[in-house]
């Protein structure tokens, strides 16, 4: 079973993902070479995922290998970026050929999806850790950035959230509704979908974005900190799947704002750009929902049935109390 | 002493390494923007230091952020092209304020050194594991690579080979020279110097790169692989330091052709481009060494006082037997 890092590379890496006409060299020199377009910028990124941290002991190999590109993914789409380029660190404790296999199949359809090459990383002893980088395009001066909203905006959510943690609990050996809908939270948790289309196609019509990794109240009030803007959500317009609701109940908002993991884009558009919004959610397929307003002031307030909650969040902090 | 991993890296990371004109947006939003000029490839890497398989437990923080560095600028190098940009993704068992500080000092120093930004990363609670993702900038089509060494050419290393590994072995408890040899070898395996000026001096010089990890043995092989030709190296040629002379006596050699770590260029040059190699050595300081010289074949054959030698190598290789 020994294998050198090179041959495991060989194996399972070298033709991962998409391949593209602007990578120069790929993996099996010291450095990757690749060709940024004279008219954009690059958009580079990290994230990591532990196991015991960011996944259970016994998580699939193929989810993780999805997820964590989703992760970066997610980032490159929260800046409205092209992904282009990934790297991949990966930390393992023995070599286990099943689980390479399964990991490098999750990554890789996943990465040819979005046309991203895998150009370079590597292998090393371990407890389980896995580092992605990715990087994007992105056309100079169109990135989308935290800071950018003002008041006046509307703040909207794409897809649903609270979906994640939910399924993470499942994952855990909670109690679910039906089986049907407990796989689905467990696959939102699993198998996150980046909105990437949704990224690229909101720049120039969304003022800021983030995505949202640690809980929309954690993740929103970032974007207001960046803007300078204070906002008003009203939970009741939080989008909430139909499982999270069956799952979870009256307590279903709760996950929605202070669970993690979700990968939707949170982001602010002007009133007189709802019209362009409209267009995007029709032309990429993807549900927008606007949660509230943006208006002077630094906090972010929260209101049910037309009065101000006291509300106090705890999001995924990997060093919190 | 509870932080959030926000908090942590505003004080610790933020303003880490030097600022640059051609960074648009650092660290603190989701992904970093960078402007990479049209007349340049982008060259990426990344490579990571696990404890307990790259460093020692009892590593001192302030090594381990320049060798973290100091690792990746070393494929940069190799590649002749310039430093820019960083990530950081560091894996930590708890938040240890006296060892980041550390950590940060000795990453900081060398980037700064190298005019390097620091531009994103991310923390996270895990077995203590460093992974550092640069990017840097070369003229378009200049890069080094591995492949391009022909039958003729000549083989050079920078500055001497073997010190690393003896270092690590004077870390580890093994008897010792004279105290102050025995901490300039130790030196050398936690603080390698990245033979930056070197790599971005022999573009246009060099016919084939590649830098020394894991022992000349094994990366002088790669490169004959990937530019498909044999070599014949004189063990008398290879360059060893004095302290590594006294330490190891007639194994020093054994040191030099198996101990990883080194982060010294091996690089083939035309013997027409010898003069140009040595106004480069002049101008950069470097000593460079004639170990051998590239013929038709493949493989990398080794000989002491005119003979051929049998040898079996044992380098550096994480997954291996």
């Amino acid at each position: 079973m020994a294998a050198s890092e090179s041959q495991l590379i060989e194996r399972y890496f070298r033709e991962l993902g998409a391949s593209r006409p602007d990578t120069v060299l790929g993996i099996g020199d010291d450095a990757a070479l690749l060709r940024v377009p004279g008219e954009c910028e690059l958009a580079l990124t990290t994230d990591a995922l532990v196991e015991g941290v960011h996944f259970l002991p016994d998580a699939p190999a193929r989810a993780l290998g999805h997820r964590a590109l989703a992760v970066n993914l997610s980032d490159i789409a929260a800046m409205g970026a092209t992904p282009a380029w990934a790297l991949l660190s990966l930390n393992l404790p023995a070599v286990d050929h099943g689980w390479l296999q399964e990991f490098a199949a999750g990554f890789g359809a996943l990465a040819r999806r979005h046309q991203v090459a895998l150009v370079g990383g590597n292998l090393s002893r371990g407890a389980l850790s896995i580092t992605v980088q990715l990087a994007g395009l992105v056309p100079a001066g169109q990135a989308l950035r935290r800071a950018g909203a003002r008041a006046g905006d509307e703040l909207y959510l794409s897809g649903s959230v609270g979906d994640a943690a939910c399924g993470l609990q499942l994952l855990r050996g909670a109690a679910a509704g039906s089986a049907a809908e407990s796989a689905w939270l467990q696959q939102r948790f699993e198998y996150p979908t980046p909105r990437v289309a949704l990224g690229e196609a909101l720049r120039g019509v969304a003022s800021a974005c983030i995505d949202v990794s640690d809980g929309v109240y954690i993740d929103a009030t970032r974007l207001l900190v960046a803007s300078g803007c204070g906002a008003t959500v009203e939970i009741e317009c939080l989008p909430l799947s139909q499982p999270l609701r069956h799952a979870l109940g009256s307590d279903a908002w709760r996950s929605a704002l202070c669970g993690g993991e979700d990968y939707e884009l949170c982001f602010s558009v002007a009133p007189t750009r709802a019209g362009a919004l409209g267009a995007i959610a029709e032309s990429t397929g993807q549900a927008v929902t606007r949660i509230g307003a943006l208006h002077a002031g630094s906090a972010l307030t929260l209101t049910a049935a037309g009065s101000v909650m006291q509300f106090s969040p705890s999001g995924f902090d990997h060093f919190g109390d």
